[in-house]
């Protein structure tokens, strides 16, 4: 890209920062990591290196992180009903996801549609906790446990759930708790040692690593999904296929990167709310979502009143501001957020999403700066015409 | 590596081919493909050109490749009873698969077990297409369509099934095929604009492309497996989640060198044919598994008579020489080939695998030379001691 253009879209992916890179590059000539010989046992040594540090990033312990393809791959491998402890077969009953959950969780994985349910979220996409209680209290496990699966942070307003009081409902309701960390990783401290998810779900895109790698993070392994790919005996038999080495190299270094870097967060959050004063100031009719909720510090999702967010994305666009209205997940296609709707907002012409980094500065700020200014001008100068 | 060691373990993982270096290192930074400002059109550029070099690698529409983490993943994809034409369900039977195959394809996938018939190989490893026919004609169709799953070139021998005569048998059952072409592509001529399989499966780094991609190339796309993977609508659905944007890019171009590069098999068969007349010179008493029957260019799989394979390996491990006990599928498991066994040599005591490519020369194999040489008067010293 032009040095000129601005990047605020690390939720959708983030720079590949340079470690990552350079742990990409040195492992480019990798052989099979399943190999004996030599150039084999290399490999896998650099495998083992990066689960080590996914695994330090969320404090477990190496021998409980599975390498996956990404994310999704990750959330269809755990959101089943069928689990194996040891060579036994566990059921789970029903799967309980958020409204506001990603399109991988919400879709239910390889739960069939009738063994669903979605639990509402609160004006500011805070899962309600009551109705969750209650939904456990109400399952009859007839055919297995309950399983919740819910986001730690919602990859467009970036609010954060109470995952510790999730935790104790579904811990107390004697359920299986999956937590999709892949907005929450790197950007608030995750800590798997104590009472906190079962299994966590995480990308190494959105942390400053490579696409096409992410994890399941198990806190013990003695029970597992039944895997979703069969093969070889990679991942102890959890995930087969040759493992995507010089993804799992970056991830690693990545994942090592960000556990030093938890520390820039105020930083970040100073330029976030940098940002935001600038919207407030140039939109004062602006609204911000789920700013009354805990949120991340990289992440404001914000609404003009009269402007439709796929409009005004392509006016930042054209203006060389690189940020999303909405999600990015769906391959491009353009609709009403589901995070909005399931916040109440369903009728809204949609936000625009500012999510930053490490890298984020003066220069891209002002770049914000004036892309909102043109596109607020276009506004004042569409409204006199009508 | 040092330059001194011999990798002759290509069917394992072929090195990263310089053209794919190359377009991975200028992938590194592009963002998310399903992003619709101009970082995410630019990324979704890149996978679009790989998808057509993909598919010219193999003669099919780019429009039916679908890009997965790999082989194994494609496998898992496909062997399902589950498809669908459109919105419609359409069932698959039952599934035949050859002693032969790889352990992704062998292992049937999503089907349940005892869907799932395995076809005999004679000697040669060569399927048996009368038994292959006789249990087409025995499949009673009351669930769907009898689908068949075969290796185009055996990872072990290098043994070419006849996959025009399979097609043949198949189509004429009413079937549908799938031909797992991880070890053919690139090195045999693959057409899938005529008669051959219905769907393909590839693997990327088997080509000189990277680790962690491989795709499924569908002769049509109208009835496709029911997705593995769910999520956001990447891969026009049929394969959710961010694409591996470095690894496609790295696979579009191992896949345009090795389209190239089809008129190299002539040398490689001379490297290969030198490599089997100092083995016959070396040991006379080797037995060559398939020699006898057509095989890739790339590979030979020969046993040491007094000799565990395994014990071989080592040595030629220690002597520089990087080659494979069998295949390497199993996270470096050691045990009988399944393949040898299928071929009725269940009782020996396992074979060596040397396989090449272009960049394997006259160094390489006075290597393997010098290694061979020593393995055997290491093989007569202790027989005199006995």
């Amino acid at each position: 890209m032009a040095a000129t253009r601005a990047y605020l879209d690390y939720n959708a992916s983030a720079p590949l920062i340079a470690e990552a890179r350079a742990a990409m590059v040195a492992a480019l000539d990798a052989a099979n990591p399943s190999s004996v010989h030599t150039e084999g046992r290399a490999a896998r040594r650099l495998i083992e290196d990066a689960r080590r540090d996914v695994a330090r990033l969320v404090n477990a312990r190496p021998e409980h992180v599975v390498f996956t393809s990404g994310a999704t791959e990750a959330a269809s491998t755990l959101l089943t009903p069928d689990w194996q402890m040891g060579r036994g077969a566990v059921g789970m009953s029903h799967l309980y996801v958020s409204e506001a959950d990603h399109p991988c969780v919400l879709g239910g994985g390889r739960f069939p549609a009738a063994q669903v349910t979605r639990i509402g979220v609160d004006e500011n996409g805070i899962a309600d906790l009551d109705a969750l209680t209650r939904a456990l209290a109400a399952d009859d496990k007839v055919d297995g446990l309950p399983l919740v699966a819910i986001h730690a942070a919602n990859n467009e307003t970036g609010v954060i759930q109470p995952v510790d009081r999730i935790a104790e409902i579904v811990k107390a309701a004697g359920g299986v708790l999956v937590i999709d960390a892949v907005q929450a990783a790197g950007r608030i401290s995750i800590d798997m040692s104590g009472p906190y998810a079962d299994y966590l779900i995480l990308s190494s895109h959105k942390i400053g690593g490579p696409k096409g790698v992410g994890a399941i993070v198990a806190q013990s392994d003695l029970m597992m999904p039944k895997p979703l790919i069969n093969g070889g005996g990679q991942e102890k038999g959890h995930r087969a296929g040759t493992e995507n080495l010089p993804g799992i190299a970056g991830f690693g270094a990545a994942a090592q990167a960000a556990l030093a870097g938890l520390d820039d967060m105020e930083a970040i959050m100073r330029h976030r709310d940098a940002i935001e004063a600038i919207v407030r100031e140039l939109v004062p009719d602006a609204e911000i979502f789920g700013a009354a909720a805990p949120r991340l510090a990289n992440t404001t999702f914000f609404a003009i009143p009269g402007i439709k967010a796929e409009t005004a994305q392509i006016a930042f666009d054209l203006a060389g501001v690189a940020l999303s209205a909405g999600s990015a997940c769906s391959s491009g296609k353009v609709g009403p957020s589901h995070v909005l709707k399931a916040m109440g907002h369903g009728d809204s012409l949609g936000a625009l999403r500012v999510s930053i980094g490490r890298a984020t500065g003066a220069a891209e700020i002002e770049a914000f700066r004036a892309a909102l200014a043109d596109t607020v001008a276009r506004r004042a100068d569409k409204e006199r015409a009508a």
